[in-house]
């Protein structure tokens, strides 16, 4: 097992990661102080309750005062419906200002278990025990949020957990396609500030077999330790943490057009990360091996190339209308080299032309 | 017009206060370098809408895009889907994060507007403009929320206004019923923390037709600046704020009891504040002229007595619901002096006998 301490501006709170580490909840509890709690309420899905939720309950009922609230697996789970209905079930089990709410699951777990202990009574400590790879990107920042027909997580605050308890023997249950989900931020992180640990994965990852045990763990931590470094500079997303985007522009038009969940998470900005290579190849008129990148992203199985049912004039509408663009440029993150990028202003004009190129 | 700064721990902010300053709108947010914002959104409801609302909207058009919305009157509005339907127009009107929302009016519609700016796009800045009294107290703190079936204020957050917009004009236009609510928060901040001012008041206050022009500038100031003095101590609520509950203990037992709109919170704090100094003498063992305070309440018209339709039984248990409570001691304030009080622990059976003997 081991123990990192993330830094945020407002807060500093410990990551511990290890195999089977859920077992040492109480220990975990007791070193944040937060043994004495009044209550805990666990917010979990439907999935990852049927394959842990017994674990967790059980570690904890003998000492504490312990109740769930089971919402529907994926994203429509953060909507404000199953918002309230959290809410709901912390005042009936008599919650307050001394209880501790716990997100175990992936992203969106996460996300809404956030947002409600960031207004339960004006906020309360919650800590994030995430199942899944990709949640070890957002189970750090505290970036919190929920849904709204007219945009992803556009009601939310900044709530940062108390912990983060990463057992990493959850991620053996994971499905191939979740594990690349994940592995797609961990190749973010490193490409956008780390070539070393970059580096370190092409050579000893070479396929998404070798992400288990020591590499897992490692390959993990370098990926939280990235984050959390970005998110210390800027923690209310006022700057630099806008870096943490890279692959994100056309990745989310992607995810949108085709319709939430038809793609993964991982899969659409693998896509968003080799347009935003391609991009800066033209933008800075150098050469970053662009082919380079395409086979080693085809050995770990994800897609090179923008489905083809999609039109490019809509994903260019897309893009334009991200929350971080504005007028006929596109506010994108370029990469000048591995572990070296910077938020450009493009022009519309280029995006277009290299999106219509993609398609040789 | 006078300019006051409030202090709170994570930001500071302008107090302008003054007859008819409504009219300088646009230099306030130039002043606080919000004259750049893309747009703005005023939330009002629809007493203050008939009356105040125009106004503000033509100081605004001129050089902002400003569009409102208006959500019904009393408490009722801090609902769920009232804070959704805000949500929703601040979605629609494409609100972004450089936008700014302005709470027009009372305690109900600053926290029900400054609730949905703390968690629009995870948190955009709001001002205050109070319309009543009342709103002295509430505009001032950062405490933002909406109820719920099982609790008043149970979901909200922490979020300090940019600025606090206070026109005295706006005051001639209550009725004498929310004036007296108002004034009771006034009076308890003396009583808490300024015996100078509580003096001034008895002398300079002899009747509610005294609150205008200076008087009622300076007593709105005074009871700000005490108001954020204590926050300025505790931000988060986490200790000394509690003192603002002065009164607040049985007080919202009546509220509670009663039905909420039954009876105004300032008429229910008075009797609150009456029974608190009566427990403090029993207390403490000391004689704090409790007559003469009745007799002062008296002049302003508050009630002094418990309603006859409540039962003692039922005000006890909903004191020990508090959720500044526990077990089967109670906390409330207890005042000491005038200008000095203290959060203790108080015997049910203490709480109990002075509530029968009042009323004899």
């Amino acid at each position: 097992m081991e123990k990192f301490q993330i830094k945020t501006k407002s807060k500093e709170y410990p990551l511990f990661i290890g195999s089977g580490i859920i077992a040492e909840l109480q220990t975990f509890l007791h070193e944040i102080k937060l043994n004495k709690v009044s209550k805990i309420l666990v917010i979990t899905d439907e999935s990852v309750s049927n394959l842990y939720l017994e674990r967790v309950l059980s570690v904890l009922q003998s000492l504490y005062s312990v109740t769930s609230v089971i919402i529907p697996n994926g994203e429509k789970a953060k909507s404000i419906d199953v918002y309230y209905q959290c809410q709901t079930k912390a005042l009936e089990e008599k919650l307050d200002r001394a209880s501790l709410i716990i997100a175990l699951g992936g992203g969106v777990v996460g996300d809404l278990a956030g947002f409600v202990a960031a207004t339960f009574m004006r906020g309360i400590p919650f800590i994030q025990i995430p199942t899944t790879l990709l949640a070890h990107d957002s189970a750090v920042g505290g970036k919190v949020a929920i849904n709204h027909p007219l945009g992803k997580n556009m009601i939310g605050a900044f709530h940062q957990p108390e912990a983060v308890i990463y057992d990493s023997s959850f991620i053996a249950t994971l499905s191939e396609k979740e594990l690349r989900s994940g592995f797609a931020e961990v190749i973010k992180h490193a490409l956008i500030k780390d070539r070393e640990f970059y580096n370190w994965l092409t050579q000893e990852v070479s396929s998404l077999d070798d992400l288990t045990g020591e590499k897992l763990q490692y390959a993990v931590q370098k990926g939280i330790e990235i984050k959390a470094s970005v998110v210390y500079e800027d923690e209310l997303e006022k700057g630099i943490r806008a870096i943490l985007n890279f692959g994100h522009t056309l990745g989310h038009a992607i995810e949108a057009e085709l319709g939430y969940g038809e793609i993964t998470h991982g899969d659409a900005i693998a896509i968003g990360m080799l347009y935003a290579i391609k991009v800066s190849e033209r933008v800075y008129g150098i050469d970053l091996s662009y082919h380079s990148f395409v086979s080693l992203f085809k050995r770990y199985g994800f897609p090179t190339r923008v489905p083809r049912q999609l039109s490019n004039d809509s994903l260019i509408d897309r893009m334009k209308r991200d929350k971080k663009s504005t007028a006929s440029k596109i506010r994108m993150v370029l990469i000048r080299e591995i572990g070296l990028v910077e938020v450009r202003e493009v022009d519309e004009a280029i995006l277009r032309l290299i999106l219509d190129g993609e398609e040789e």
